[in-house]
């Protein structure tokens, strides 16, 4: 019988943990010699549909990562057996034994408001470094960033109220559960479902019940009065299973320790208005209405705007997949190559993906009343005023940078998001943020496309 | 300075990684004495957007959890200091010292083609038990049948050309990158660009170059002869980086030994046209023709029939998020519990989320030219023909079930589908597949909803 895998990654999977190509190239890059220092970008070209900003998130992993990655001997003999590896000399092998990232990292703080094109992280080593890292470091700030923006939108609509994450069920994977809870706190929820997340991260951990605690009693008050024996401080009733109103007057028996009801499905706004008034008929002006069920930042602005009585909002899917926007497409693309004592900028331009060279710096104009007024994009060093967005976080291979602990990250978010005028953060129909590139940054461009092109393009 | 965390999941955080909720009714249950012997069913209500079938992935992983679970001690301590646990018991931790999984599991065979409402996976236990593993079981097999399903598209829109999986970068974090990569060859991809997964599993592992190892030479053609020098036997170069043409052109300057070209930007159906021409041309009839950049089951679609010559696709973003559909909304529910000696059916009614009572079996039924023709979904044990779907895969705690190897599962995956009458598997406007409930089924449903009615809406 075959012993089922876990498919985990762990520390000592790091190395393989990329894309086979990023191995090949490093390998011909060893093989040619090639130990240029590169500069690679971490970026997004377009925002999302319906995202007018992005909440960056996914740092602390993408550190993680970098401060771990390490090629096993197993799996360097792995390496090694694969045919396409055939003709690769011996000396490559030894080299990715004592590989470690040595590299310089430039990036912005997680909970940082950042716009298209903005450089959210800048990777500077020996080629073959910043290649095979390539990889990891996209799958981890694009799914954090993405999930950390979609729970921003969703806390935007609350208006106020909590929003807790209670979706692990159905992201993409345990492990995503996991990352997403942490992206959605970075956004601005106040809690998650997760247990394994909120015990790493010291997150509050937040749920009481479900339909099957209900349908395992004989009948919902019995289930009730049950739950309540052992849990008489947290007593949350989830009430729909049969029949919503019933169900908030069974829980209503509970009486004055009763602490709040859950409301599943059905018309929300209309539910949460009954059951108010039954609650309130009893007494229980306390008891607070969480409601849940695919909701997401529409579903719940809408509902405020009939004047539902929610309190406090369960969000699952739809925050932790960015359902209507699931992948964020950010690139890693190199920008400017040291060779042989000179710094060469260096640029794409395939048709739509087309790249800006040179090591940046985003520049963020703050006007009088201190809110965001405007972003320049230029060149790392250029006198642009305003404040630089990108900062060191690894040196030399070590990391240079105090980890923020995860409420003071949500606390960047909401502090960045207070600073983002309105116009810029509606649900619908949000204005553009105005981003610009700096006047060098334009020059560099158009000197680097001239070169390539007269090379390359006969 | 604070050590960044991996967040990764082990073998011995499998306990908490659960919704609190979870935890809370399993100590609910634990302190009332409640030892009953529950069933619950994991299903999907209703096929995603554009989907008119699924293809059943992620039981491996199911069944390592199922396997493994565990509380650490640490874990234990970090549940007793949460306030919500402050009158639960000693006993309740002592209990989840020793915890272990001991039900049994009927479960779909990776790569059985599956239905709305279909029982995918059927769990027996002790209630806690049941009630502990809901929250992994479902993103585990929410998330690999997805991307299966999605895949399987893919590889239809495809007619026989190979789809690999380029994914990872876009994938919900690395972990949900591996996978995705695994649920993509369920669903028919001949390899991955993902090493670890290939590592791990045994599937091929595909990728030579990205735009980067272009840029990092002083001109195109010096990169490409670069690369071949190092990997003659696999010279497979990107040509879009500056101009796809002149790119062709370049490639072409390998000769013979010169394996495939990619293209990976702008229109793909005229470019390789071009490109053909320019590789005939030079006698290059063997050289295949990849695409890659944001493909999906439509646009291969599309760009076969405008007689692209096409030999191989590298499908990232859209097949490992299931992009159209980012979430499958499976559900786990109670349906039968054994108390005092009686079975008790179980169900519940709440708005549009009515579910069926009962220990279920899918039973498919195949025609006379061997395809399947309908599914019933009965009783367990009813006598109704054709192919009973669901099988034993744990017997009171241990694995009883010969885990097939990757390739085996694709094969399964190709042989349910090539029994999948073609109008329920065309990519738009399928039709839908029937699948009714048998009389016993519906029997005990109404039965069941009247005595719940009776007792618990007054």
């Amino acid at each position: 019988m075959n012993e089922p895998k876990s498919l985990f990654l762990t520390d000592n999977s790091l190395g393989i943990a990329t894309d086979l190509y990023q191995l090949t190239m490093a390998a011909g890059y060893f093989e040619q010699k090639m130990q240029d220092i590169a500069t690679f970008e971490l970026f997004v070209r377009q925002l999302p549909k319906n995202r007018s900003y992005l909440v960056t998130a996914g740092l602390e992993q993408a550190l993680h990562y970098l401060a771990h990655i390490t090629f096993s001997p197993e799996t360097i003999q792995f390496l090694r057996q694969l045919p396409i590896f055939n003709r690769v000399s011996q000396k490559f092998f030894e080299y990715l034994r004592s590989f470690a990232f040595t590299g310089s990292v430039y990036a912005m703080p997680e909970g940082t408001i950042a716009f298209a094109e903005e450089p959210l992280l800048q990777v500077t080593a020996p080629i073959i470094e910043t290649q095979i890292v390539e990889t990891y470091l996209l799958s981890t700030i694009n799914f954090q960033t993405s999930i950390a923006t979609k729970a921003s939108r969703v806390v935007y609509a609350a208006q106020g109220r909590e929003v807790i994450d209670f979706g692990t069920r159905r992201a993409h994977g345990p492990q995503a559960g996991v990352l997403a809870a942490r992206a959605c706190f970075v956004g601005g929820c106040k809690g998650t479902s997760n247990v394994f997340a909120a015990h790493e991260l010291g997150m509050p951990a937040v749920g009481t019940i479900a339909h099957s605690w209900v349908m395992a009693f004989e009948n919902e008050q019995d289930a009730f009065c049950k739950f309540h024996e052992i849990f008489p401080d947290n007593t949350t009733l989830l009430i729909d299973t049969y029949d919503t109103l019933a169900g908030a007057r069974h829980a209503a028996t509970i009486g004055k320790k009763l602490k709040g009801v859950r409301i599943d499905s059905g018309n929300l706004s209309e539910l949460s208005k009954e059951v108010r008034k039954i609650l309130d008929t009893e007494g229980l002006h306390h008891v607070k209405i969480i409601a849940s069920g695919d909701l997401n930042e529409n579903r719940i602005n809408d509902l405020l705007k009939t004047g539902a009585p929610i309190d406090s909002f369960g969000v699952g899917t739809e925050m932790v997949t960015s359902k209507d926007a699931p992948a964020l497409g950010g690139v890693y693309k190199l920008v400017e190559q040291e060779h042989g004592g000179k710094v060469i900028p260096k640029m794409k331009f395939s048709k739509d993906k087309l790249t800006y060279p040179c090591k940046k710096q985003v520049y963020r104009i703050i006007d009088e009343a201190g809110n965001f007024a405007k972003d320049v994009i230029g060149l790392q060093g250029e006198e642009l005023g305003g404040i630089s967005l990108l900062i060191p976080v690894i040196k030399n291979g070590k990391i240079c940078y105090n980890l923020p602990a995860i409420p003071e990250i949500q606390h960047t978010t909401s502090n960045n998001l207070a600073h983002l005028p309105e116009p810029f953060k509606r649900l619908t129909d949000a204005e553009t943020y105005p981003v610009t590139k700096s006047q060098g940054l334009e020059a560099k461009r158009n000197e680097a496309e001239k070169i390539l092109r007269n090379i390359n393009i006969p």
